[in-house]
């Protein structure tokens, strides 16, 4: 196993012990139970935004703590949802008085437990809404769900649920904006490689040298098919047409454009791919007006990409143009 | 070959188009000869901040130009030198009156080419002066290099000297700025695995599933030593005693603390490594006043991480500080 790694069991207390010598004036780390959590929480008066789920995705969802994005996020082991008592005490720490959203990735662990931590959040007097995501377009059931994953549109849930509570909306405004990005976003991803979960030590699937997986998920569960590794242009209409013929997008639509790097895939090839989505999103009619091109939902060191498509309103484009001060997002400040 | 291509020959004018798809409020891109310039160049009266080298490290140098740091970028093939013309053509483009700095890496290739440039530059009146970049203490020559090679210490040069020129310093300032980084900053890297060049279609270079190469290059260019893979910690401190030994950092000194992913190390490794790079660092009496953690210059696909100590004064962390807008690296705008 080729990791920079100590022991495969420290893992994910060690980063995040990084995270917080890398960015006291963003974050704070607490442990046991792990959270991140915005340096300046709670903000009084504010919703409080909170995600989480299992390691190994960042800079999802540690990386988007900060002013105008998440408040607080959970890191589970890798690939593993986090616990009850993580998302309990990271929605305690963030309550300002206002409420606090979840924004939950639909998988089935990830579910169950922000479920049970909303009803004890609930218990001790805090409102709790939960915001669902479930975008990806590849697979109806998975491995690790039942329904559609959440890829892609989480990373823009998170950013635009933060800017409209940074600018002071209700829960239930926080929450409908959120639902917007739900019902307008999907995504679809692939694989070139697997990766290794480090207290496994193998890799997750086996994917021959000449081969690719299409729809695959972030774990590396099944995707819709294997077949032999085509030209990017190809991959991409693979990956946008399935997304773009899955509602509702119509001629004319502003669209933001995500295209995500798994983790292994270097950015000349991401921005590369990023040339020829544009071209297909363009050729059904849809007008780019805001992207996003990076590592931001990733599976380890996995190869590979996912593309997501979010119908752009012009309150959505001002939430995402608001600014936002993380680790991992930062712009207007 | 696992990549997102189409053509390999065209990987580097297909990257370049989707950069300029990416961020048109940023960059633009020239193609024939290839550079990527500052959307709003030339910026009357203020010294032009150029640099280059082969495509294949990205973000750097194309994800760096924008206001605050790179005027323009002028990419080669993968691994390989831009052409002369390429940075005359670019040195034109920025050009605002007061003269333009060339930030150049040490491979043998790209400070001949840029020598070239200068020249010709100078020939057609304009100032120019360069800043050699030699900060990799692991070899003394190398493979395309007399000297040390130029490495981590760019990524802060151009980003230092982006700022001084910003604020309106004169050529003659900003290359002593520029000196400074260079006088003050150490770099040394390590790889667990090759990358593959895309015309090439293989490794470059084998390395055992169970070794790694400190002191790697940036092109995969031999290091010091083959060793079998350690705990991070002792990877870690085999990077940071060198940089540390090599002068000129004395107890009680200020640095800033870049940890650089090589491009297929997740980020949730590169926050652990930080993490022990803060206590080697502090164990030596060092305080770090300022870091940044990421991949900045990769190279391709390789699994690693390069560290880089720059010793920090009042001025260097005012600049550093400065406001950035640019495709990889955004903050304070």
């Amino acid at each position: 196993m080729k990791k920079l790694i100590n022991d495969p069991e420290n893992v994910v207390r060690e980063s995040l012990m990084g995270m917080a010598a890398a960015h006291p004036d963003l974050i704070r780390v607490n442990f046991d139970p792990n959270y991140v959590v915005r340096a300046d929480a709670p903000v009084q008066g504010k919703v409080g935004v909170i995600s989480g789920g299992g390691s190994g995705h960042e800079p999802m969802h540690g990386g988007f703590v900060g002013m105008g994005m998440l408040d607080a996020a959970c890191p589970g082991a890798v690939f593993t949802s986090p616990t009850p008592d993580q998302m309990l005490e990271a929605t305690k720490a963030v309550n300002g008085g206002a409420g606090v959203l979840h924004i939950v990735k639909n998988y089935t662990g990830d579910v169950m437990n922000f479920e049970m931590a909303a009803d004890l959040a609930k218990g001790e007097g805090i409102e709790v809404k939960s915001l669902l995501i479930e975008d990806d377009v590849a697979v109806q059931d998975s491995l690790y769900t039942a329904g559609r994953r959440g890829v892609g549109s989480t990373v823009l849930a998170e950013k635009i649920c933060g800017a409209a509570a940074e600018e002071g909306r209700s829960l239930e405004q926080v929450y409908e904006v959120g639902c917007k990005v739900h019902d307008w976003g999907r995504s679809m991803g692939m694989a070139l490689t697997s990766c290794v979960v480090p207290h496994v030590g193998q890799p997750t699937f086996d994917l021959p040298e000449n081969e690719m997986e299409i729809g695959i998920g972030i774990h590396g569960e099944p995707g819709r098919t294997r077949m032999e590794i085509k030209p990017a242009n190809e991959i991409v209409e693979m990956l946008m047409e399935p997304v773009i013929n899955d509602l509702p997008y119509k001629q004319g639509d502003e669209v933001l454009l995500f295209l995500n790097g798994m983790g292994g895939t270097p950015l000349i090839e991401l921005y590369l791919a990023y040339n020829h989505a544009v071209k297909v999103a363009e050729k059904h009619g849809l007008k780019v007006v805001r992207n996003l091109v990076g590592p931001y939902i990733t599976s380890l060191e996995m190869a590979g990409m996912s593309i997501t498509l979010l119908k752009m309103d012009e309150d959505l484009i001002k939430l995402w143009d608001a600014p936002v001060k993380t680790p991992a997002l930062r712009w207007g400040v």
